[in-house]
């Protein structure tokens, strides 16, 4: 049903998608901007097409070039990957308007579960906890106040369009939120073209858990959860499967319920369900849905043994979820860092560059995802993720130790890269104990500046 | 109880010695030749030390310079890899009586079991099956006349101190036998000092199974079987875990006997017996045991999620195993190829060269072990391979395409390699349904001449 392929996208994740639909038969077809002509995505695809210049509004987030050029290599179907257009229900509707397929939710679903207050308020409807706060967007001050005295300080104020962290302020009393609403506001509208702001309790130090789901439009299933509380700027960093903050008992409520949220909406392919996890009450609230693939998504392959690109394109294609629940099992642990062409010694400034020298780290248990090769020039225009290291291993100790061993091997020159950073985190006392939560990253990098190298820590 | 590690190999297995090594927290120290200076293993490896000239004989098979390169750097075990010294009864015994560990099975273990004859009545008294044959060395006509009459023709005769596939000669009937035996002998002489050969039943279209096990010298256990029956002058070419021959009773059998085997003779250590299947009876008899790591290890360590490496270097170092046997489950189907330095449209010439331009191929279920990197120049001296493709994927049918997908990632340029080989072969419809036996690519490789790119395939 789908023969010829459109990715819309760059970087490892074309490449990721081109390799689960030469897997599936399906002709890849990767849509570029003039910036990307020589990466790795496109040449190892089995055909390419120019979208436009490099700014992304020009080519990755433009909608017309983009059935154009569909239009002109004859796609049959379009995978958005992950950011630029993947969450936007005008291209999903496009998409489709076009006669083509798009691998992903429908358009509706993308909405209802973009907006963060819908998608809170499907949540409850669902039985899922939310984090206590205002049911919907809250119009004006007065309503932000009743809200405040039911839930209590401190709060977040949060714009209903916002995402990947933008758009957030805290409150810590009656005076604050007075003084943050309408900046919140005002700054909600100016960013995402909609002042609708929301309300939820603070949880200081929660952990952020995710769970993966499919969804085959009737009936969903969970591939367990990953923890990503190592954010910087609410940037993921670094990412494990599962997360070492559960019991089984809550593993299975978590799971559970987003198993049945993504059931109550009908969800179809791939889906990630956030949640923040309280680990001084054990307790958990659905805080939002991404309707796509996410970046961290091998950690939960390497674990569960399933290829989740290659599932997605399944589904589109007409099939029924392959698996049931009980099919679902978990061997070991994975956990993912971030490689991003930025110096952390230089307040994580961005520094693209030349490859001039590239060793992967390898053996049992590793996969690189990433579209370097030597010679290849990064260019300045995009987001400085080059590379993903994921490392699987028995348990959670050993795959830390085995982190360490990949990334002394990490052989890249040519640009300053946060392989150091992981070096050292998989080494910190805290992190081997998994003692953190969302916070915890950026104290830490408070706390030490400089990275230098950390002594071997070993598979006891 | 063991620091400092000496690895006494080169390629891509010294470097995987040494990534289990860091992960224990030893210290490892790459003994090299003169001509493997700049190997990655070198570059990988706590430290390094020139044990002498490129030749093997004057370096990595010279026992007196690795002795003595093992005082000077303070080693306290021995890792020999596989080849080389790997099973030499003489060297384990030397390291032994030079105060260090050996990595591997007691020097009377690896004599008694790298004898053919003697592994043979071992295994009959351990109640396993053997091929029907002489019950030991044949000295005279007469004998081998008379085993002939009770075992029937066709029959192989083999050098007791012969492996590899090397000294081994079929007689179709007595008037061959007559002609073939002296000839045989005197061949064993001169090639393994020992003139000594045993015959037995050549069974013609055989598989080639193989049990791995790992033992504490009281227990032992294993790690299911590996099939390698695609072989090209009697050397692996590409293996599989598990075999698509067996079915889940005759499995459990044959692993059963090979765990009764290695408990006969206390063995220690990881170690691999082999055995022919005859896929038209369901018989399986035990023909050698390799006491060492094996080539082909990987694709057992992808389906069971066991670092064998790190075991071995965990039982010499005095800990006990650590699984049960109900421990050891698998999941999904991997296949390991062999990239040789080879150029298979010019007869499997030997291609030494300098590498131009190397991107591996990655993404899920995708391992490589090698010791390749851009720029690395192949010293002429050893063996041709330079690389390893372990494939993992859920089913066989699935691995098997992704490795093509793989094959078309791989990207070598400098010199020919055996990858074109293994494209064709993962399409091959007889390969696809597990067909084969020890014959089949010998037979494949003269009817198919041209090794030209074939039509893609897919995972359905």
């Amino acid at each position: 049903m789908i023969r010829r392929l459109l990715i819309v996208n760059r970087g490892e994740i074309a490449l990721r998608v081109v390799r689960a639909a030469r897997e599936l038969g399906m002709c890849s077809i990767v849509a570029h901007s003039e910036a990307d002509t020589d990466s790795l995505a496109v040449q190892r695809a089995d055909e390419a097409v120019c979208i436009g210049p490099p700014q992304a509004s020009k080519s990755y987030l433009n909608i017309e070039a983009i059935l154009q050029a569909a239009e002109s290599v004859g796609a049959d179907a379009v995978h958005p990957g992950y950011g630029f257009l993947s969450e936007s229900a005008e291209f999903a509707r496009a998409v489709k308007a076009a006669g083509m397929v798009f691998v992903g939710p429908e358009a509706s679903i993308i909405e209802r579960m973009g907006d963060k207050a819908m998608a809170r308020q499907t949540a409850i409807d669902a039985g899922v906890p939310v984090v206590p706060g205002s049911p919907r967007a809250v119009s004006d001050l007065n309503e932000a106040l009743a809200v405040a005295e039911s839930v209590g300080f401190p709060l977040l104020i949060k714009a209903a369009a916002g995402g990947g962290g933008r758009g957030i302020r805290v409150a810590g009393n009656a005076a604050e939120l007075r003084e943050q609403l309408p900046m919140a506001q005002t700054e909600a509208r100016t960013a995402f073209g909609d002042d609708r702001v929301y309300l939820e309790r603070f949880i200081e130090h929660a952990r952020h858990i995710e769970v993966q789901v499919l969804g085959d439009g009737e009936r969903a299933i969970h591939f367990f959860e990953r923890e990503c509380s190592l954010q910087r700027r609410r940037q993921k960093v670094f990412e494990e499967c599962p997360s070492p903050a559960l019991d089984d008992t809550t593993r299975e409520l978590l799971c559970r319920s987003a198993v049945a949220l993504a059931e109550h909406v009908g969800y179809f392919g791939a889906g990630t369900l956030e949640y923040l996890y309280d680990d001084t009450t054990g307790e958990f609230f659905f805080i939002e849905m991404n309707t796509r693939i996410q970046v961290e998504h091998p950690i939960t392959e390497a674990v569960t043994g399933v290829d989740l690109v290659r599932e997605m394109l399944r589904l589109a294609r007409g099939e029924r979820l392959r698996f049931t629940q009980q099919d679902i099992q978990r061997r070991g642990w994975a956990v993912e860092m971030r490689i991003n062409a930025e110096d952390p010694e230089r307040g994580f400034f961005p520094s693209p560059g030349q490859v001039q020298r590239l060793v992967w780290p390898s053996g049992p248990g590793i996969r690189i995802d990433s579209g370097l090769y030597e010679g290849y020039r990064m260019p300045p225009f995009y987001d400085s993720l080059v590379a993903k290291l994921i490392v699987w291993d028995e348990c959670r100790e050993s795959a830390l130790i085995r982190a360490g061993r990949a990334l002394d091997e990490f052989t890249l020159e040519g640009f300053a890269t946060t392989a150091a950073l992981h070096r050292r985190l998989v080494d910190d006392p805290e992190v081997r104990q998994g003692a953190v939560d969302t916070g915890f990253l950026e104290r830490w990098l408070e706390a030490k500046p400089t990275l230098t190298p950390s002594d071997k820590e070993v598979v006891s």
